[in-house]
């Protein structure tokens, strides 16, 4: 359905592209859904198709109604004792059991180790039905690698239509959006920010939210070209509201852009904005788990 | 006494199936039993029949004054070094240790690894004496199984009748949660939320709080076809007033539920709202233990 | 003093039996002690009667500047794995250090496992010298199942007049209070629960905080028949200002008590009110030692 | 300078001795050195004298200027397993290290267990160099019995003259700190408990701060005779605002002291009051040590 | 670009010297670079020059754009087991680590054992490019004493010109700035102390907040002679919108400046203001490593 409304061009650039600060307040990247009533029923994700080819990455980051599965690990101390023998084959275990999962889901990791007390490392698991990813990240944990690993955060949250800056609602701000696409080096960097807001904020008109989002998106148009990111809804789901993801190559600008989303009235509302806020490089699920399982020495 | 005032079929129909998110204010599945004032005295737990027969499942699933027993695991790390054998005998311990006590308590399990950071399952477990449910528990931690898994969250609850959607105080609404009951697929997720209210909340007279949660139940009667509910009272018990419990097969509907339930006035009242919110999977025991209990990765 | 001010059969329902709420406020079990003003001197605990014969348990449980000592435990995964032998000898070893301290201390044992995340057991400890309740803990702590325990709460209070519902201030609550005693089935269960209040609270005038128990009373007398209570003062001793202690063989009761006691005025007060609120069967230490110690699983 | 200002007989009281609440509010206990202004420059901690000879402890304790260092421990259950002959040595080994250190910190050791869930023994150590009671605290967790202690909690805070109850500011009051002194038996109990005021408070100005603390000390006088304390400052120097320490053989009037803290309306800008309260009997290192290094179990 | 607007004297003045509050506030320190807008793009992290020779510290120490990564750790107690001979070499080990990285970031260490319950120690990295430090600290981590390290806290900012206090908005204050330099002896201290400001804060218009800070900023001027400090900005990196980072050999007028800090009306804009506070001393790697590995007491 969204695929005959959009350009494929524009589906693209939604699914992953945008530097959107709009998400932060219940918004989503696909807005040109616009037909489909934001606050109306969703055909239940089960009934999503179930690919039995490997699944499109494209498509399930533009796709609307897919599950999105954060979740961060901290490796226990004890893996870098193992024999070296043990963690120079954990990558290759752990990509074999990407490899049997790749017709339900899509796996992203991000080293994290660095720049984060709480993990070393977080995966982003897409699946149309989420109990596809429950099972891959069970069987993930059932490799050396994963065994050695604690969870320390997992968040779900599922993708949705716009909620307010639409081309009905708000039309010029809705066309900013797409004025502009991300032009930066290819981003070497994902920060995973989770979202929560208070009853006050829930408990506006739909015409009060929508102007608090159009204060809100007004000042992050400027950064489309530098900041790609893409929204999560997550409420009973996850003890947040929203997982906001983004991808950047320029941490200057990206620290610009949540400085400006500070400055807006919405932020008022927020009781939760990070906690953890993870920040990590953007590598293959090899080179993490490479960097992480170190030099050999026990030999 | 409820037996002889409300058909069968809603009998059941309340103990298990209803999407009504009214329960998050203090309200209970039975509300049929309208001649038995809220406030009033219960029988003592402990003077409810003792059955020598296996429990009732359907029957006890509906009865008011039930305990219900919310134990939150996470198996450590440990667990997936010991000997397949160990582990695949795991199971049968776990099974035994149910039938030995299947005259006291039911037992229902719930695969969460992969949605939540601090648990891989959990037990929900119903009792006519509470301490029937501690037995079993302290047995179920002498297993193998049970001995290597930590306890992250445990609530206890009882069940109570309706507080405030009765025939006699708000008879329009408590029709409409009968005129729907759950159509959807069988559900295969499950969702335990803990919610505590603040001092204003209580300290509201009868009549504000009928009102806010007349309020609170109107939008959420759509869901009654593809969400099922069931509320238990902890005041006291544990440090949550309501465990509210969810079964659903389309996560997007349960998505949109709890939306509607943040976008009324009672949930400024809200000094608790999940923390944890606990998703999982529903499984038998049998495929819960298994599940976490891995390849054989020993030998 | 207070022997001769009391008949001999209102002491002892005081220092056990009444379920009253208002000890949540700050009153205390024993007010018949009336001439005695809350806010005075007290003489000094280590001036307290030294008795070198066995602690009088129904004395020392009515009696002011009193000691209560709360630690909850949680037992170390390793206990399970130690051989039978030891496990068996363990509720032995325990009692010996008990009898060993009986002329300084009274213990009292309840088994929490199955009903909070935090703990599997706590014991009370009464004695007149808080120092000897710290050689009895530190002696217990060094057998193989105290060594196995780790603390995961630890509360000290004292027990001292009433200072609000008394004779003086309040005639008719006071008569409430001693117009009906515990008659139902001896109690199964006990509840622990820390209170703390703001400053707004202790800033209020005597009369104030007067006005505010006697609201708080009223409604909880109707549960003197089937909750006993107890109260130690905290503040400055533990990070609480009062530790009560509950009794009942009904928990529906219970919950309508704490229920009531939320829905009073004086409940907006509260900074902590639980956290943890523990909840156990009552039990002989013998019997708690035993239930933890387990099937002879290594044998 | 101080020394020449006020009787040998006075100086010694206010080092160690008043049992004056108006240190919570930032005064401190010399407040003799009137003629040094509060908020004016100190001679740099590091220019205070260094002495070649064992440390006075009498002086330390009373000089300006000086550094409180307050570590607060949890014993690793492993210590308990180690062979009789390590524990029974641990104390000889503390105290030898104490040795090599007196002539630049003095070490006070206190009992915590029985007490407090998150410790069993805290040290309080004093230095005019605080470089030095960081060498001597490394030097302590090399010993056996330092190497199996977990630190649970480290406050540094830094000796001042008074800010408030000055004899020029409140002369009267300061009259009422000289005029009683410790009168009871020798403590048996210290108690720490860290004290944090928020931005309202330190907004105040200082006449109003002077006003708070007037209403504050006017009701501790009383418990001069039984209660000594000590204060420390140590905004930016650890997570709080002050250190305050009490030495008390009689509990009940400390507790009636900390209520008489809390009915007066400074209480109102407290954003931590304990957190933790720490509660402990006044051992020897010795006896610390020994008491926790429990009976021979091991041969 | 700054090297040409600003003589080389202020420029190191500025990278290290001033003891000024108002970096608390969003300011940093080399605000001689007016000319450059405070809130328009800034060169992205990528495009700084990348050397190839070892870092110049003095440069680095004041460039803009440059990331500071502040990691704290405690040491976990089996490191002190181990065999002397590693704890020995580790020293050694790690100043490789540090010199192999040393074209890429600069490396400060700092001992906390002592003063702070949940560190031992505190590296802070400089890069111009932010996944060169987290190279070095995966290094690092590979480690014996990396290995045996665990993380508490990792915050990553990055350095940016002053916000308020320019010479074209504040002129005077701008100048009283740079009227003062450090003159005491060498710094033997360093705190960090992360800040965050709420929603309030950054709704306030620029006018307003330079009014905060102008008033947050006289009061410090004082201290520049003693304290000196840098200022990292972290909103959207980590869980905190600024790192403060001081250095001073006296920590009574470090502690005088912080108390001055919160007596002004910017306090009240506070959510975080340390927890942690890190209070170490300034010391070598080399130094910091040995500190902590003891005497040599498994032989």
């Amino acid at each position: 359905m969204i695929s005959t409304l959009v350009p494929r061009r524009h589906r693209l650039q939604l699914g992953f592209v945008a530097a959107m600060s709009l998400a932060l307040a219940g918004t989503a990247l696909a807005q040109q859904g616009g037909g489909m009533p934001a606050s109306g029923p969703m055909p239940p994700a089960s009934m999503s198709a179930t690919p039995t080819a490997p699944i499109d990455r494209a498509k399930i980051l533009t796709d609307l109604g897919v599950f999105g599965d954060f979740s961060v690990y901290k490796l226990r101390p004890e893996y870098a004792m193992l024999p070296a023998a043990d963690r120079k084959a954990a990558a290759a275990e752990v990509l074999a059991v990407i490899e049997k999962h790749k017709d339900k889901v899509i796996v992203d990791a991000y080293l994290t180790r660095g720049f984060d007390a709480k993990s070393d490392y977080f995966l982003r698991v897409h699946a149309y039905d989420l109990a596809a990813a429950q099972t891959f990240l069970t069987d993930f944990r059932a490799t050396k690698f994963g065994s050695y690993s604690d969870v320390t955060e997992n968040l779900v949250g599922i993708t949705k239509a716009l909620n307010y800056i639409t081309k009905q609602k708000s039309e010029t701000l809705n066309a900013g959006l797409f004025a502009a696409s991300y032009s930066d080096p290819a981003p070497r960097y994902a920060i995973m920010i989770p979202v929560k807001k208070n009853a006050e904020w829930w408990n506006l008109t739909p015409e009060q939210r929508l102007k608090e989002i159009e204060v809100h998106t007004a000042p992050t148009l400027q950064y489309l070209v530098n900041v790609k990111r893409k929204l999560y809804h997550a409420t009973g789901l996850s003890d947040t509201d929203f997982i906001t993801y983004f991808e950047t190559n320029d941490l200057g600008a990206f620290n610009n852009l949540l400085i400006a989303l500070a400055q807006v009235p919405e932020n008022k509302y927020h009781v939760r904005w990070g906690n953890p806020t993870v920040l990590g490089t953007i590598q293959s699920v090899d080179s993490v788990v490479k960097a992480l399982s170190g030099a050999d020495r026990s030999m």
